[in-house]
């Protein structure tokens, strides 16, 4: 399959494509805003690839541009990003293709990072409200820690919790975590049922903040 | 440490008090909202403690009498009669005695079960605002499967979040958690970062019901 990542330049991005790239035969594409942008990230990311014996291209483009002609388009971008960049891509995606919405709205104050979600209920139900009506939002891949996500030589043994109401576009999804090593997809229910799954990303923060030997953490449930 | 567990009769209590019976030095003393209903399941957890070579006294009482002179206070109650509980037992708490909420708001519909927090935010700042202003509150020990925890046999290798906003408090009930076998208490930071953990109760029970052979989960962060 062919996987684009919008904003597949920043950091969960980053991870995305190297672990598709090292671990799956999908074809990875990054998306940005800048196409400039874009194609330096993914020859950074050959580079690294390459590094390791795996010799791969990877795609690039401006963000309509990498969408166009994809199966799976991972919205990688910052949550007050989300519906614009929906928006960019809608009228390029193809009519079998599935979104992916990783993104998760916090913000922060003096007791921590609190989860802070949109008028919508979730940024994965604002990124279905975003979506053409017959195109599928899947939410996954919130609760990754991107630094370690992007470090080929660290082991995740981690659960990815997958929402959405399309139960075709829930299993694709679940087969592309499934396909990264490490990565375990468990169903956390429909659409209505992201927040929970988005709101734990800011706890994962935060017990990484306070607690000494922790950081990049994950979850796994047990 | 003397530990009153306030509904002790419930789920939750049960699975405290027998895992703090057995695996802790602490004295355990079962609180409910009838004094005989506390002495009979008092009585129950002795003879399952029994049946496993340990003869212990499991105290009991009406949730006033037990909360006196009790060091830890657990409000292992349903969340909608939390602050009732709180203002019932509020005159004859010790005034070194800690408050530990565990309970969580949550809603069910169609699409599954949804954290739902009270006004204060998290059902353990409702326990704080109720608390007479001395008494520190702490979360902690949301996110335990009731069934499993009861069952002495299972092990659990299962993270407890704790949080709160007076050290020493948070330092006691994660030193009480840790006496717990499979437990590891963790620092999720402030009474204001308690939403997000009480939300992931949610998010367990959803993975639960959505999952083929996943049951009475717990979470472990790595």
């Amino acid at each position: 399959m062919q996987i684009a990542l919008l904003g597949g330049t920043g950091d969960i991005g980053e991870g995305l494509a190297l672990r598709l790239a090292y671990d799956t035969p999908h074809e990875v594409v990054v998306g940005s805003r800048k196409a400039e942008k874009a194609e330096t990230k993914a020859e950074e990311y050959e580079t690294e690839l390459s590094s390791r014996g795996l010799d791969v291209t990877i795609g690039h483009g401006e963000n309509p541009d990498a969408a166009a002609g994809a199966d799976v388009v991972v919205l990688s971008v910052p949550a007050y990003h989300l519906a614009d960049t929906v928006d960019s891509v809608a009228d390029r995606l193809d009519r079998d293709a599935v979104l992916v919405s990783p993104a998760v709205g916090m913000k922060r104050d003096d007791a921590g990072l609190h989860y802070n979600p949109p008028g919508a209920g979730s940024v994965t139900q604002l990124a279905a409200q975003s979506a053409p009506a017959d195109v599928p939002v899947v939410g996954a891949f919130h609760n990754l820690a991107a630094g370690r996500l992007a470090n080929l030589d660290a082991e995740l043994g981690w659960d990815v919790p997958v929402v959405g109401d399309d139960a075709d576009a829930v299993s694709l999804i679940a087969d592309v975590a499934a396909g990264i090593e490490g990565l375990r997809p468990l169903r956390a229910g429909g659409l209505e049922n992201a927040a929970e799954v988005e709101s734990l990303t800011a706890l994962l923060i935060n017990l990484a903040a306070n607690n000494e030997g922790l950081h990049d953490l994950g979850v796994r449930f047990t």
